[in-house]
């Protein structure tokens, strides 16, 4: 009567859990945008434990197109068990000091994405994300990976977009975004129901991300377009672009088996 | 700085949270198929704290067709908000000598009651379920609740089927469901991803379900069929029926506000 | 060597045919709003064969909740195959002198429903749609069908909302919606793709519905709300409200099996 | 008050057509594998004008991950109206003395690839589709094109599998999959709803596919899997393997505009 499994549903094997045991592998295509928003805005989604930055209002917005799997790594035999789509948004800020980025808004495609999310304080809802896709011919059905090709990626949930983001392609990318070099930061959280404790949290800590083996290939960059777009129970559109940079398209591998607790939030 | 919202992601506001803050007023149309499955798989899924029950193997099979709604009660307006539909099975345990169910596997469409249920220590996948509904009129399209009328219903997860069900009416029922009477017992799990520690799970306690106010209304039985199909990485289909009981159709509301933690697990 | 079947794909047996052939039957859950739209616009959607009406701006947006079944009638035992919403605009016009509407544009949720219109002229897309319920009890999670009660609907379409209504129920309506006594003319278009004859469809004729055995019950009407969205690839929004008359709620019945050809259109 | 479109719901401008005019520019990666099934269940297939070829049970399942878009190209900014996914059955036949493939069964994601389909003969379904995805950097979450890689696909519809392949790379591939070389001919069919002429479809002709500008790139092969399951509504599981011969893994791209009808079929 011992029950195993990573996450739930928990059963004598652990073979149904909906979020199998780490590590888990990621490799996907990004199409990111750096962007700036009002300061007073990000600042007001910094959660205890975390200080503005000097920049306070820099941010950025991540399409993702990714491919995961566990050690076993028969997931992609079965792709819609390893493949999803996110968009989400990160600004910018302060850390014991230490400049980090926090992941404020997420969408993701699938249940397994969503719950592994969570497991990392990625605040994650299901969305829909799509993002245009390069293929290894020229077409005119596909933008290459070359000068002047253009990329775009939208996201939308509840059958509402949610965010619209293009990038044309200007050259390779030496330095990548800008949001690519901090430390990610995400909070934990999980509710409590008891009645009269509904506002004491069962787990909420400040957590620091910790990912290896990373790989990167084909960066570019050039000139981008971003919009966020409100919608009802959702609040990204305070972040709504007030100038936006440059943006990138690269495709990334990661992996993850850990992370850090920085510190429990009262 | 000082964030709000009784789930991620949480805001100055928390109107962007997955999860609104309790009551939480549920209605929906049920159809539910008692049988017996076998008893070593039942007992193989308790989790600590809960002994079989005498009559080990009696599990029940449920379609919920729901709509809810929390206490500003405006979702209803907006119904991608408020509508879904699920399926779950429970089976009998004792909890402390008492006669009690637990959910042991569950599936459901939105990713609001997805985390509403974990909370709630609901072992909760998405999957796609349908349920045949009656209309106020007579039509070849649609069952009336009446003597002879038949009801049907699915459910799929990643585009394999998961189980489906059939009752066909016979009389107004005066016991319901045999798994209705019951206290619900779940596990509130969530993981945790440090290194080394991913076998201690950051919450993890047996829970005792809490609500109120329930209406029960056309409540029907009969006979029913229930089928569960194996998938990849599920394990529902160790409960397949050994025998098929009785079938009930019937529409319920109830709220939710509260549960009670019976014993952390170790 | 001889092929069966109502529609695509046909086989020996007809079995796997997207859709299964007439007589259909049909029951729904409908909410309605009148309203008025820029004349110019409407006028400018009218095919060859109808005629201005007098009051041409007229137009009704209506939000079903269906179950369909054939003369077998067993699909509502596998509800993934009855079961479908959908969202449409109708405008007035007339036709060799007769009052009629025409349905404009549609979104509907299921590839039977989608090729079931087409079959018979309604410009179908696919589109997600959702539609407040009523249950048979009084609960904070559903409106009654009562005095005062407030129902809500949404259409989106590519992750974008194309229409958002509800209505507020006043009293029994005696009339119901002024679009429902007219007669629903169509346009059957089915397109030709040989080099130099794409603006030559291979159907393309004016057609009127027939249908039978209607019943309605629980009608009731009240003042409304409506609004169209613009969305890339749409037109709907054309027929933006310049005035929302009365909406109404209600439950139809109805059997197809018969269409007749107006005329063919050059 | 004349209308534009290619296809419904036409408009004074035609924007709002679900399908645009021609050409149609496709790019797709491609999973094929070649299989053998009962030569009767083949012939029983056939539509009039086609013969049994001589190797009768020849087949191949093929699972395409496409992009596709219009003259103006702008369709991969909005990727939602370019991305889809599809799984067919070719089989064998001969036309007029003429070797061809016909395809017999086709699901597909989108509502524009399902009325595409339509017009160009193909009998399109809707269906969830996946495809082991390959990117360009080795990680452990995605197979390389290179020897020993391992490909994965699915089907499914209407919550059920349909079907399921693998293959893994051995070389890089000379002739590419048996069924590329013939030319492809399909049925358009476009039903009638008239009382008493439900048998008279309003289109039914044999149709042969043409398409230019063919580019192929990163052509591998080698030993593959392939099932196809039973589904209620469905009838491709009468094509299930005898043997399977062949699995191919390549990127493709076409552009369409024209089709040659060979004969009408009475």
């Amino acid at each position: 009567m011992s029950l195993k499994g990573y996450s739930v549903p928990r059963t004598s094997t652990g073979v149904a859990s909906l979020v199998p045991p780490p590590p888990w592998h990621y490799v996907g295509d990004f199409l990111v945008v750096d962007f700036h928003a009002d300061p007073a805005a990000v600042v007001s989604l910094l959660p205890s434990g975390l200080e503005p930055h000097s920049d306070a209002g820099r941010c950025a917005a991540i399409f993702a197109d990714w491919q995961s799997c566990t050690e076993d790594g028969e997931e992609f035999l079965d792709p819609v068990r390893s493949q999803f789509r996110e968009f989400y948004l990160v600004v910018n800020a302060l850390c014991d000091g230490e400049e980090v980025t926090i992941c404020t808004f997420i969408w993701v495609e699938k249940d397994f994405a969503l719950a592994r999310g969570w497991i990392q304080g990625f605040p994650k809802k299901l969305g829909e994300v799509w993002v245009t896709r390069a293929y290894p011919l020229a077409s005119r059905a596909a933008p290459g990976v070359a000068v002047g090709s253009r990329f775009g990626a939208t996201c939308s949930a509840r059958g509402t977009r949610i965010s619209r983001a293009r990038v044309t392609l200007e050259r390779p990318s030496e330095t990548g975004s800008l949001h690519s070099a901090p430390a990610l930061v995400n909070v934990r959280h999980f509710p409590r129901l008891a009645s009269g404790r509904h506002e004491e949290p069962a787990v909420h800590e400040l957590v620091k991300s910790l990912s290896r083996d990373h790989l990167i290939a084909d960066a570019w960059e050039g000139p981008a377009e971003l919009e966020l777009f409100p919608a009802a129970g959702e609040e990204h559109a305070i972040l709504a672009p007030t100038s936006v940079d440059r943006g990138y398209r690269f495709t990334f591998a990661c992996t993850v088996d850990d992370l850090e607790t920085v510190r429990t939030i009262d």
